[in-house]
């Protein structure tokens, strides 16, 4: 996690005395004097204010109107943040579990002295954030990249593919990979493709809130997500996350059926057109629904790990003209995931620019933004026409999964009828056969 | 709602003989004849079989294999398909409302006799497919247009705005306009700002399956939907649907607060972030929130029915490099809705592509993918740095909803400034201060 530095006024008035973050500085306002470390703002749209952290541990803002004056105390280039030394022993009998970190809001942890947050690099910096992990497993923690989950892209996908790959050729009980929540759907979408014939679970989990506020979700996800890892009888990629806003269980999400639905919500995570794969409650792992792979230690993963990034999601709406697929076609794209209305349509506006792009050697899979259900292109005439233009039908795929889907396809096989054939046929359930009625809004 | 024909296959082999649908035909295969009208096809994708009504009134599949003799009979150049006339009678002391028609699967009626789904055209068709209409109100019933609603577009809004604007100047308890569902909620939202200062409800309704189905929810939702214009107390556009998959009650949306959130399901319509506004029960309308403006018959009507088509409705996700926003900004386009990830972030890949957009004139409006929720751009770095860009917040609209205002706001003000003031802006009810943690997934 990147911490937010000042801007505008604040960080000009800061310029003029030398002074950066953790800095010891003195603000003085007529006879009002505030003494202590600068610390990053509280609120990083406000350039108005400062926060200095006083001797006696309270964090003040000071509000820079005129007649305030800053002073630099004393530089504090080297500052680093100290934790208390945790010792780090390896527990017999406890099952080894890898914990791949990618950044996010979970893998964070605070300085007490100073309040700011820093990334948790270390399975030491894990045991201080969380010290009950230490009971659960013998952790084994590697930081691969710390990047916000809204900069992940498919070059990344494969990196952490192969990471996992690599952990589970060296004998682990299961993978956590932590990662932030805003495209962790995604990831764990493309994991589960190009992670397949797993002998453990591949366990993603993030958190809403970080670790320093006192709502965090973080400690009990990892800890669900550490404990599905070391002991859940399944062996497929999952994403373990707080089933409700309390904090009485998490749930299991298959990788290729799972959504976040809500921008700050604690359960935000939901499987879509299928039941979750699990829960977590007090520690135990409690099967929802029938494992598609049971673990096996002794099976080794098949890493296909390469994705073409040459695919685009485009989502149809009233005023869509198709112009953006031309674009797209023209300029050498290899597959477009059409984010449709209703049972998988297009306005007819659209047609000419859809079927020039199929007819140039674009791949067109329809999914729906309806989110829930299925595609079925063969009730209504315009269905008809595009599944006669060469749309093929994304079944129950979430949009997100049926782009993540094609990337990976594109990117394992280059004769186009074997990449249809492959976008047709289910491979790690992400294409289910029935949806069931009570899957909705859950 | 259009009639599919036969294709390929099929097609070619009716038109050696001149045979169109609803000629008499004969099919010989052996010494089996059969022999009716040939009807339009079961399966529109499959080009194999042709359907033949027979005299005793069944429908029969006939496989075109080898060896089939197909022989035009009798044609029927001028079928039309005839109802029992119904009388259309003014009944004293029921209240006027309007039915506008755009097409979808409700304004349909059913031929007994050849089995062909026809629009409903007349008040007359109305009243023979839901006779029970004519115990609720005197209904008026106008054709303005007959589409799939998946061709809707912001210039077809403009003249339904302005049909309703002139059905309430002539005085009329309420109006309803049927629509197909697959846009339904965009057009509700394009209503809702088109149509300011009701005096009196408009109301939406749609159908998920046509009423020559079994299972049809046609009936029962435009039935409430009347009862909803002729006598609920408020006065907003709002879209009135099945609540559940039972026949119990419909649920009255806010027209800038819903989403078509399942493909098939009778229920599909949700209120997003906000309750729904109304229940119809039993023919009663129980309030589930408070309205925001009353009935008023002496209200007049403010519309504002001009929307500007060059805005589009952008969907980040991993891979997504903003080459699309300069795509769009170097044609010509005046506004982009983002459909970012999380609490309203986009890649930093796109940062540069969306900076030249707004740097070029284009209003970049910020949502979320996640549809529950609220934007928050002032939480990490991605959202602050956006912000600072001139990317708008887009608060806790839909994207859907923030398009549509978008469009909307372009086609009424010229002015940069005041386009931007006003997408920040409650008008209608499409943004809210608080969102209640209990209006995620209902």
């Amino acid at each position: 996690m990147e911490e937010i530095g000042y801007w505008g006024k604040a960080s000009s008035e800061l310029e003029k005395v030398g002074a950066s973050i953790h800095d010891r500085v003195r603000l003085t306002k007529g006879s009002l004097v505030f003494e202590g470390l600068l610390m990053p703002p509280a609120d990083p749209a406000d350039d108005n204010h400062v926060v200095v952290k006083l001797d006696n541990g309270y964090n003040v803002g000071i509000r820079l109107e005129p007649g305030v004056k800053i002073e630099l105390i004393a530089r504090n280039p080297s500052f680093k943040p100290e934790l208390p030394e945790v010792p780090v022993k390896v527990k017999e009998g406890l099952p080894k579990v890898s914990i791949i970190s990618t950044g996010g809001t979970i893998a964070s942890r605070v300085d007490y002295v100073t309040g700011a947050v820093y990334p948790a690099l270390t399975a030491r910096d894990l045991y201080n954030v969380v010290p009950e992990l230490g009971d659960l497993a013998n952790i084994d923690a590697h930081v691969l990249f710390s990047i916000f989950s809204e900069d992940m892209h498919p070059k990344l996908w494969s990196e952490i593919a192969e990471a996992v790959a690599k952990r589970l050729e060296d004998g682990v009980e299961g993978v956590v990979v932590t990662h932030g929540t805003d495209t962790m759907g995604y990831t764990a979408a493309a994991l589960s493709f190009a992670l397949q014939d797993l002998p453990v679970p591949v366990v993603l989990v993030g958190a809403q809130r970080s670790s320093d506020r006192p709502s965090s979700d973080a400690a009990m996800n990892l800890m669900d997500a550490v404990t599905v890892a070391a002991k859940a009888p399944f062996a497929e990629v999952v994403v373990t996350m707080h089933g409700e806003v309390g904090d009485t269980y998490t749930l299991v999400h298959r990788g290729v059926k799972v959504r976040k639905c809500h921008t700050s919500r604690r359960d935000t995570f939901r499987s879509i057109n299928s039941p979750p794969l699990a829960k977590v409650e007090k520690g135990e792992v409690v099967l929802l629904s029938r494992p598609h792979r049971l673990r096996d230690r002794e099976r080794r993963v098949s890493l296909k790990a390469k994705f073409e990034d040459k695919v685009s999601l485009v989502k149809v709406h009233p005023g869509f003209d198709g112009s953006i697929i031309d674009y797209l076609a023209e300029k050498g794209i290899k597959g477009i995931v059409l984010e449709g209305t209703g049972l998988g349509h297009a306005p007819h506006l659209s047609f000419n620019s859809i079927k020039r792009a199929i007819d140039s050697g674009v791949v067109v899979v329809m999914t729906s933004q309806c989110i829930w259900g299925r595609i079925n292109m063969n009730v209504y005439r315009t269905g008809v026409e595009l599944l006669r233009m060469g749309v093929l039908p994304g079944g129950d795929m979430l949009p997100e999964t049926a782009l993540v889907k094609l990337m990976w396809t594109l990117g394992q096989y280059r004769d186009l009828e074997e990449v249809k054939r492959i976008m047709l046929t289910n491979l790690v359930g992400e294409l289910t056969e029935r949806t069931q009625h009570s899957d909705y809004l859950r």
